[in-house]
């Protein structure tokens, strides 16, 4: 199985994961690692909060980040109006969101996030969902 | 060519519309046609706005809408939090934009629209995109 038929399938269960819930949509962005335009793997919204998702999948504990990946999903949400996430899912685990700021800066200008930093810091599809709820009663 | 990828196509130029402005990102929707779920053609946003819309490009001066077209586009609009727009592009004509509510029915439950009132009610993309500056200032 090639990599992007993984990458597809992998985003097609996030976009399940929102569906399930039955207030949010959610839709795979084509064409997202090849066209010009800085696009997000996934775009998600439940009428009150936009969410643009970067997907990564891996099989080790960490996982490289490319600087060119979180120039373009801000990039992106700035101009569209959504919240920029990256969604880890490591092999046999839950997926977990981290925002652009929280992934660990290797020594050159690219990023990583490890399994033990993302199990701290990182959100669950639970949480990541209920924060709007969360900011409204505050 | 198959209407497949001449859809896609004309698709990526109504993007390409989006992008060209400098403040409104849009995406094209992966297998917008193929998933059980009611998705858009195509997304566009610009941190004020956001529009869903349904694609339609036609050599004819009419062109036929199944209703369940006009279904998914208010479903998804309604649960994601977008306006649900019909992007209608006749032959050597301009994207015109409609509403769900605009179209013509037909004597079954379906809709069409023609080229005569397409152009006669049917906004330009430069109307389109201005729409949210118009409401602001009311």
């Amino acid at each position: 199985m090639t990599s992007k038929i993984k990458g597809s399938r992998t985003e097609r269960e996030l976009v399940q994961l929102f569906q399930n819930t039955g207030n949010w949509s959610a839709i795979r962005v084509a064409g997202s690692g090849l066209t010009k335009n800085p696009n997000p793997d996934v775009l998600a919204g439940n009428g009150k909060r936009y969410l643009a998702l970067e997907c990564k999948a891996t099989k080790k504990t960490s996982k490289h980040i490319y600087e060119e990946d979180v120039i373009q999903i801000i990039t992106f949400s700035n101009k569209f109006g959504a919240e920029p996430w990256f969604a880890i899912k490591f092999n046999r685990k839950p997926w977990l969101f981290l925002k652009p700021e929280q992934l660990n800066k290797t020594k050159s200008s690219n990023s990583s996030i490890n399994l033990r930093l993302a199990e701290e810091i990182g959100l669950t599809f639970e949480r990541l969902i209920e924060g709007g709820e969360l900011c409204k009663t505050q």
